[in-house]
């Protein structure tokens, strides 16, 4: 008889997206003719930029002029030097330290597969849910939440306890508040007192436009002793239906095993990439070296830059109504923090006066209660319409 | 401290492929001018056919139209459906029964995930060695080897003991070898009697041409209760870059908790895709769409032609020396049964005396000594040279 891994029946909460897509739908049906605005599921609202689309082309061309077989399991050199050079030319990481993958999801799984399951587990609180469903889906039972507040500035601090992996994400989701240096500095050095790993998550590094928030976690001192970056062409080039993204393991990057020996995560991860899977698409490779080079950077930074833009359109709306938010500054997101503290509630109201789809704080981790998060990937008309439709809550209601 | 998993110690061999590139490697350093033929990795050596580029393109253009976002988990509509349509249309299986991925392994390392570590496998030997790895990874002791013999005509029996999952490949990996109809009829029926689950390994099944070997395993009566078919782009239509595959999971499929409560695999299935993966890249499934239909099809069915004759040309030839071979009928591979038992020093022969590069049988297994496996993934003039060079063997030796 076929056993089920147990683990999987400890994911007992419904996906979050499922409840929110049957609600929209349940009213979408209702009222056929309204057009409701999505500031619900952080996904881009722009096409394709020209560059792109030319990258994809040329290399699919490329593949009907000779065999191209499997590719390299670390990723095509061509693009793994683009990235070095566009990304991290101003610190110390080069292409042999880069490892193209599907995405930052593919690579949060792969990447702790590579640890104990007895590792001990730190997780920002709110946070993107599949870190905490990954370690659970592990077995990990030692899995500890690092409120991010008003009073910490929505920036984690490092416990008193130790711990052996910490999850990082800046630009914050859903907070929309990017880490300091000195925040990430903190960390950094108690990573390296503690021997422990950060899983440094950057999908939203192409947002940031602050100064004292550093581009990656390579420009903190040490960092490459202990930090692994994650990053994606998701939102930074409109990728999320292309699948292209990458993680920098540094040669210093070390594990143990019980006898103490110490092991190369780089050397670690490709033999676990060459074991598990085979590369990533040949075309779509080239679509991200023309994203970060010449009329490709440019045209997807214009796109990060209208998100931007809508993005502050609505935190100033919401704030000039009167209610208190972060975000929209380095990042697309925008963290309000609701009057009352059923977030499920507001969640209702603002879809049902509003045609605006949201998503509940308390769907990122239990401190994320009394809050909401609204998406800012709308550009143009589409964030005036988002602005609009939000000033009608004032008509309902007092605050 | 951040352990190591100490799984992936157990994984002590080097692999296979780095070992053959590397002597390839240096053998062509010292002979700058010879051109190799590589019999090896069974990987594709004819370029894409004109209407995958043109699939792959269109995909690219649409996307510039409007925003395509992050796809369904379980893939696009209209490639599940062509799916369904092209390959399943004579048997019970339809769109909703088809889960789109990267590829093979991507599906035989989430598969197995969603079992229990206590599971027994049955692993027939010799086999693709991934399916051995991946679960010594997992952590699963319980592993018997299923020998695939010349007694046996290359096709596994089923074990007198019960197990929970076992793994078969038809046509065959590295044999060459397709199951029969009887064949597989028994491994249903056994895993029936047993409440064990048939991982299918399905990956040549466009290689199939003789009449008593079913296309897909849902061919046999009863296969839908508890077989899940694996099938590629990769070689079937040339998408070894490009990445591409799927997984068949019918809606009787089920694994049990320890209460002993039945779970859909399925549905189990797709909330693992929504938790881990984000879809597969919109152009490819464009790419995926236009290989089974049309003049995709027709392009794609000659290349595969094109390498079946190649393979029957260098098995006729290994045949007209003396030599004892299978395969090369419904597959690409030549499974070599050599006159001695040393398939390294075999290896060591064919590189030095003949300029080509193959496969010791012991890289799939203990079972496989004493054979080598032959990729005919080559076509026209290529599988001409590959038979002159083994011709090259026979001026050398008396076998």
């Amino acid at each position: 008889m076929t056993l089920i891994d147990e683990n999987l029946l400890k994911i007992s909460r419904k996906y979050l997206f499922p409840i929110i897509e049957e609600k929209r739908d349940s009213l979408r049906a209702q009222f056929p003719e309204t057009q409701f605005v999505d500031l619900g599921v952080g996904d881009i609202s722009q096409p394709l930029v020209p560059a792109v689309i030319e990258g994809i082309k040329q290399g699919a061309t490329e593949m009907g002029h000779k065999p191209y077989g499997y590719g390299p399991y670390q990723g095509y050199e061509f693009l793994r030097e683009t990235i070095a050079d566009v990304e991290y030319g101003h610190v110390a990481i080069g292409a042999n330290d880069i490892f193209i993958s599907e995405g930052i999801n593919s690579d949060l799984c792969g990447l702790q597969e590579l640890c104990s399951r007895s590792a001990r587990v730190g997780i920002i609180d709110p946070a993107y849910p599949v870190y905490y469903d990954l370690n659970l889906l592990a077995g990990r039972e030692n899995i500890v939440r690092l409120p991010l507040t008003q009073e910490n500035h929505f920036m984690p601090r490092p416990p008193e306890e130790p711990l052996d992996i910490v999850y990082l994400t800046s630009p914050g989701n859903p907070t929309g508040v990017a880490m300091t240096y000195d925040s990430l500095k903190e960390w950094v050095d108690w990573a390296k007192t503690h021997n422990a790993l950060l899983f440094f998550d950057a999908a939203y590094a192409a947002f940031i436009r602050s100064e004292n928030v550093p581009k990656t976690i390579y420009e903190v001192e040490g960092a490459e002793d202990v930090a692994i970056e994650m990053r994606s062409f998701s939102k930074s080039s409109g990728f999320t239906g292309l699948r292209l993204g990458y993680c920098v393991i540094p040669p210093q990057v070390r594990l143990f095993d019980e006898q103490g020996r110490e092991h190369q995560m780089a050397k670690l991860w490709l033999n676990r990439q060459s074991t598990k899977t085979n590369g990533v698409s040949y075309p779509i490779q080239r679509a991200g070296e023309a994203a970060l080079r010449g009329e490709g950077w440019h045209q997807c930074r214009a796109q990060v830059d209208a998100y931007l833009a809508g993005a502050k359109k609505i935190r100033h709306a919401l704030e000039e109504m009167g209610f208190c938010c972060v975000g929209a500054e380095d990042s697309p997101y925008i963290w309000w923090q609701l009057p009352g503290h059923d977030s499920w509630k507001w969640f209702d109201r603002l879809l049902n006066e509003c045609h605006i789809i949201s998503i509940p704080g308390e769907g990122f981790g239990t401190v994320g209660e009394g809050y909401l998060r609204l998406s800012g990937f709308v550009a143009g008309e589409l964030a005036d319409l988002a602005v609009q439709y939000l000033q009608l809550l004032g008509a309902h209601c007092e605050n």
